[in-house]
């Protein structure tokens, strides 16, 4: 179970219990597998439960969606690459453990349903499809009236999908076993804030620029449409790079928690840690909701991903391929930093300080 | 994409446009798949293509919610049993299409988490889960503010659910092309609404009784108590009867669009119908909600199971096994009619009037 985003704004001990309740209930059901077809598959400490075991395949299983991102689109009026976010949070978690995806269904809960709205979801999620290579096998549209808020006028609504991927034939889950001290880690740049954060996003922006803030101008458009920037799928390139050869041994896929809550999933089996001196600076505007939110650098890289929305491990020999493999397909990666034996996740920040995080211990 | 629970209240015609451009964006990215693992299996009109074919297993994925029941334990304070509607509504539709359900994630949409509510919906899903015979592999609670709204005060939320399962080895999905004329039709009580049609009975219960509605006496508890009832799950019985070489032609899982509205979806390949005469009554409450809202059973048919949650349909001779099986296993099962050449569905209800809908014309 992940937590809800990270938001500085919310009560995050309320959402971990919550969470550790919910996981908690989850694992007891395991046992109802047990010598059948679809068997969770428990990696160390139980955090990689979403692999099964199915006859001759291994498969993962994956829900996440878009959360108060959907607002944006409400704002700006453009629903079409929505789709795009929605994608991105479940077929860029499966990459994550090894798995190739493979299906997606959705579930768009609306308070008045409008369909040309409907229309547009679903066509940018048909495109996203395509770039992630899934095809999209069912999904559902409940009209539930007033449990479902948002801004404005028009159809409210909240998305949310769920990914099945299968672990290749003779592939090792990522599960942090193949990490090794010494290890490169490349990251892959990100356009904006993916889906995670806008908790705290929306409420900077509201106490800056007040309640319509989305028409403020931001860069060449405005916050609005620079804010719903649509989420990069990395899952096509790193099912590519294993597909060529390129011998990665971890993908850290930066939700809610940051660079370093979830790069430390990853170190937890090895108890290593991380030295990133290189990371992609974070973008202009998240420099921006930073400075006039006053958040913090330490609290700004474990809510948002910080202009660096997936990372990659691999021993340095496999650096080479793996950027021409990227740039090739037009994802911008760059050399982040080195994995290190010492349990701690240390970043070098463009502005010259070095944030210390808890790393991989176990 | 099935459409949102059928509500004389909604704009069922808005719905059904909103779901058949969702459906037709979906059915454009099964291409994705084709070579490759997961490509979705087509039958007759396109209508099981959420089963996908992977290296030597096929495999069903099916989402869903429960809709606005969730209100139905806001204004009760009981949590514990919501678990079971929502894992009903996702295995029991595995089950449809001849699938073992096999792994279940879910998503909870709450405006502001509540640890102990949290807790008492995954207990609830961890014992559904153990009826279904399911591992809850996955689970997101996603922390969205006044995009999710409720009754009263409390944690506000809305739940949905995924589940994938298997076909067994050498065995047909249940695609309608097994049933024939002649076929016996045998019902499965059910003990309540399940999760579909709530809309409207929210608002006929707020019409006759006022906002407090569920505090109302209905039968020996209250009209809360009464609506909240949890769902039978059906899938276990379905696949056990598979596994004692029960013959079973179809299965219909009586969701939004009630009995005939389901049931038309089986026939539909062979171009057949059916003649009920013998289903379950209604619940005495699901008559009193006709009553009070004014609801004429053509439309009541059209909405809620009337009683009847899932139609097994099967050569006569399997129906003796059957009812053996359920009895043995505490399903109130019974004959309800027989599966005719004339594509037309007649019910023939306990008032002794004659309800005829379209049957499976091709």
């Amino acid at each position: 179970m992940s937590q809800g985003p990270g938001d500085s704004g919310l009560d995050l001990n309320r959402q971990d219990r919550a969470s550790a309740v919910a996981y908690e209930w989850a694992q007891r059901t395991f046992a109802n597998r047990k010598g059948r077809a679809g068997l969770p598959i428990l990696g160390t400490g139980g955090f990689f439960a979403n692999l099964m075991d199915f006859p001759g395949t291994v498969i993962s299983m994956t829900s996440d969606g878009i959360g108060t991102k959907a607002e944006l689109a409400e704002r700006t009026g453009i629903y079409r690459t929505l789709g795009f976010d929605l994608m991105a949070m479940v077929v860029d978690d499966l990459v994550a453990v090894g798995c190739e995806p493979v299906n997606v269904t959705n579930i768009l809960d609306v308070d008045t349903v409008d369909p040309s709205v409907v229309d547009e979801l679903m066509h940018g999620l048909h495109e996203a499809a395509a770039v992630a290579r899934v095809a999209v096998v069912g999904g559902e549209i409940a009209e539930l009236g007033d449990r479902i808020g948002g801004w404005g006028d028009g159809m409210h609504f909240n998305w949310c999908a769920t990914a099945i991927g299968i672990l290749p034939a003779g592939r090792s889950p990522l599960d942090g076993r193949l990490v090794a001290a010494g290890d490169a880690v490349v990251a892959l740049r990100s356009d904006g804030f993916r889906s995670n954060g806008f908790s705290l996003v929306r409420r900077v922006m509201a106490a800056t620029f007040g309640a319509d803030w989305h028409r403020e101008p931001c860069e060449a458009s405005t916050w609005g449409g620079v804010l719903l920037t649509p989420s990069r799928i990395y899952a096509p390139l790193v099912v590519d790079l294993a597909t060529e050869g390129v011998a990665i041994s971890g993908v850290v896929h930066v939700t809610g928690g940051g660079v370093p809550g979830n790069l430390a999933r990853l170190l937890r089996p090895n108890g290593l840690g991380a030295d990133l001196g290189t990371l992609f600076p974070p973008h202009s505007f998240m420099r921006e909701v930073m400075q006039r939110g006053g958040v913090p650098p330490e609290q700004a890289y474990r809510l948002w991903n910080m202009g660096n929305g997936m990372l990659l491990t691999m021993p340095p020999g496999q650096v080479g391929p793996c950027l021409a493999a990227a740039e090739a397909r037009g994802y911008p990666a760059r050399v982040a930093g080195t994995i290190t034996p010492d349990p701690a996740i240390v970043l070098h920040t463009e502005d010259g300080s070095e944030l210390a995080f808890p790393g991989g211990r176990r």
